[in-house]
C-alpha cells in the first residue's frame, strides 16, 4: 500500500510500504478514507524534532474496517470508524478514569509504528481505540471534515489563531497586537487578569503571556505541546497561587460526547480544515501548512 | 527599640532602631513577645537572595497591642495578637475570596519594611491582618510555641524532613534514600505513582522527585518557595495530564480555623520549634539553623 514516509526535514514522500496485517487477536485492519495533517506533523518536517528516515507520518485518520482479530467485539467488517490520535486498551485503570492517553498498553500512531497518512493501518486494541460511525455515510460526505476534527484538533481545544475564525466561533472580545499590548488589554478588560486562561500553542511566549494575564488564584490550562523546558513562570505561580493543568487531549474519552453533535450538525469545527489533498499530494499539503498557506489539511486517501 | 538588621551574608545584628509609630488610622502598634526564625530567613543569611545592608529581618511574630489608629475596630490595647507572615486589608476581592496573600493593599514584613525579630512593629491594616488571642495567656505560656507555628510553618504545610518527626505526626510509610531509590519505592508502594504529591522544599531536585512519583492524572502541590526557574517538568505534566498548583500560604485565612485547635491542645505543631533564644541571641539562632543544629528557632523577645 501507499503511505507517507519521512526522509528528512522538508522531505516527506508517499511511497509503497508492506501491507499491514492482523498481528494480535485484539487488532483491526482499517482502510483509511480520510486523514489530516496536524500542526505537530510540522515539527519533524521542520527539523525541530529529531526523526529518523523511514518513520511513518500521520496520527489522524478515519476509515472502514477491513478485518478484525478473533477477540474484537465492538466493530465489524465494513463499518466506518474513527480513531483518536493514539490507541488504548479501553480496560485499564486510566482508560476507566477518562485518562485513556495514559493507557498502560497504549501508544501512538506514526514514527516507528504505522502512520495515518496512508491507505491502511493496523489498529491495536480495536475495541478500546475505535469509535463506530453510523451507517449511511459515503466517502464523499462533507461531514467527514467535521468528523475528522474530533480526532485531535477539536477535542484538543486548539483553534487557529486567526481572529476572524475566533469571532465566527463566538468570541466576544478579540485581543491582538504584540504580547505586551495584549497583556495590558486583557488585564484591563478583566479588571486585573482572567480567572481562567487557555494556552493553546506550546511556545514559551504563549505561556509567558498566559501567566501575565492570569488573575491571582486563577488557572492556566495548556493544550499545546510544550516546546523547550523552561517555559513555566513558577515565581508568578507561587506568588499568586496560580494553578497550571493541561496535557495531551484524552480524545477517546470525548468522542462519544462530541460525535453526536457533529453528526446532528449542531457542532461544526470543519472551518479549521481549509485545504484538501489526495494521498499522493500529501507533500504539497505539508508545504502549504509549513508556509502558512493552509491552516490544516484534509487528506482524501480513497480518491 | 532593638531589631534584627541584615549587614551581609552570615552577619545579622540586633541593634537600636527608631521606635515604630502609628502612621495611618488603620495601623496598630504591637509589642512583640515571641518571634521565629524561618527557613526562608536563611536565604539572605546565606547570600542566596540579594539583600541590602540595613534591611530588617523576621516575618513571624506574636505580641501585645500597644496602640491602635482611630479606625481600628477588631483589636484593642493590651490584647494579645497573632499576625500572618504578611499584612492584608481584609476587605478587597482577594481577601474576601480566601486569597489574602494577593491583597491589593497587602505587603510583607522585613526587608524595607519593619521586621518581626524586634521588640515592636507597626502593623498596617490591623483589622485585616491581626487575629486576637484569648485573654489569660502570659508571656511564659508554653502554648506560644504552637501558636507561633500558625504564622507560617504549620499553615504552610512545611514539616521538617526529619523522618522521626514525620512518624510522630502520623506518617504510615516513610521513604528515605536517594531520590532515585525513593522514586522507585513510592511508585511501588502506590502501584504506579501517587495521585497527590506535596513538594515542600522548593528545590529543583524536590520538584523533579515530585513529578517522578506523581500518578498520571494526578496533582503536585507545592508550598516551598521555588529556587531557580527551570524547575517544572512540563513534558511529564503534558504527557500524563499532571496538574501543578501551589504558592504562598494564605495563612490569615487559615488561622481562624487552626487557632482554636491549638488553644484546645488537639493540634500541637510545636515540635518543629526545637531551640529558643532571646532577642539578643538571634544571631546565634541563625547560625544554629544555618548549621542544621536547629530545625526552627523561637525568639523570646520580651525576656
Amino acid at each position: 500500500m501507499r503511505a507517507t514516509v519521512f526522509h528528512g526535514p522538508g522531505d516527506v514522500r508517499v511511497e509503497q510500504v508492506p501491507d499491514p496485517r492482523i498481528e494480535q487477536s485484539t487488532d483491526a485492519l482499517v482502510r483509511i478514507t480520510h486523514a489530516c495533517i496536524c500542526g505537530s506533523d510540522l515539527w519533524p518536517y521542520r527539523g525541530i524534532n529529531p526523526w529518523q528516515e523511514g518513520w511513518r507520518l500521520g496520527h489522524e485518520f478515519v476509515g472502514v474496517v477491513e478485518d478484525v482479530g478473533a477477540d474484537v467485539r465492538t466493530v465489524r467488517r465494513g463499518q466506518r470508524v474513527l480513531a483518536p490520535w493514539y490507541f488504548c486498551d479501553g480496560s485499564c485503570e486510566f482508560c476507566h478514569d477518562g485518562l485513556s492517553t495514559s493507557c498502560v498498553q497504549g501508544g501512538g500512531w506514526g514514527a516507528r509504528n504505522n502512520g495515518g497518512q496512508a491507505e491502511g493501518i493496523r489498529v491495536p486494541w480495536a475495541d478500546g481505540t475505535l469509535v463506530a460511525l453510523p451507517d449511511g455515510l459515503d466517502d464523499n460526505d462533507p461531514l467527514f471534515a467535521a468528523i475528522a476534527t474530533l480526532i485531535d484538533v477539536m477535542a484538543t481545544g486548539h483553534h487557529p489563531a486567526r481572529l476572524d475564525i475566533a469571532r465566527r466561533f463566538g468570541a466576544t472580545d478579540v485581543v491582538g497586537g504584540d504580547d505586551e499590548e495584549a497583556a495590558v488589554a486583557v488585564r484591563e478588560l478583566t479588571a486585573g487578569g482572567a480567572p481562567s486562561v487557555l494556552e493553546c500553542v506550546g511556545t514559551k511566549a504563549a505561556m509567558d503571556l498566559s501567566f501575565a494575564i492570569a488573575r491571582a488564584g486563577g488557572m492556566v490550562g495548556f493544550v499545546g505541546q510544550p516546546h523547550g523546558t523552561d517555559v513555566v513562570n513558577i515565581r508568578r505561580m507561587f506568588r499568586d497561587n496560580i494553578a497550571l493543568r493541561g496535557g495531551v487531549a484524552t480524545v477517546r474519552d470525548y468522542i462519544p460526547e462530541l460525535l453526536p453533535e457533529v453528526l446532528a450538525g449542531t457542532l461544526d469545527p470543519s472551518p479549521v480544515l481549509d485545504m484538501t489533498v489526495t494521498l499522493d499530494d500529501v507533500p504539497r499539503g505539508y508545504a502549504a501548512m509549513d508556509q502558512r498557506r493552509a491552516l490544516k489539511v484534509l487528506v482524501r486517501t480513497s480518491v
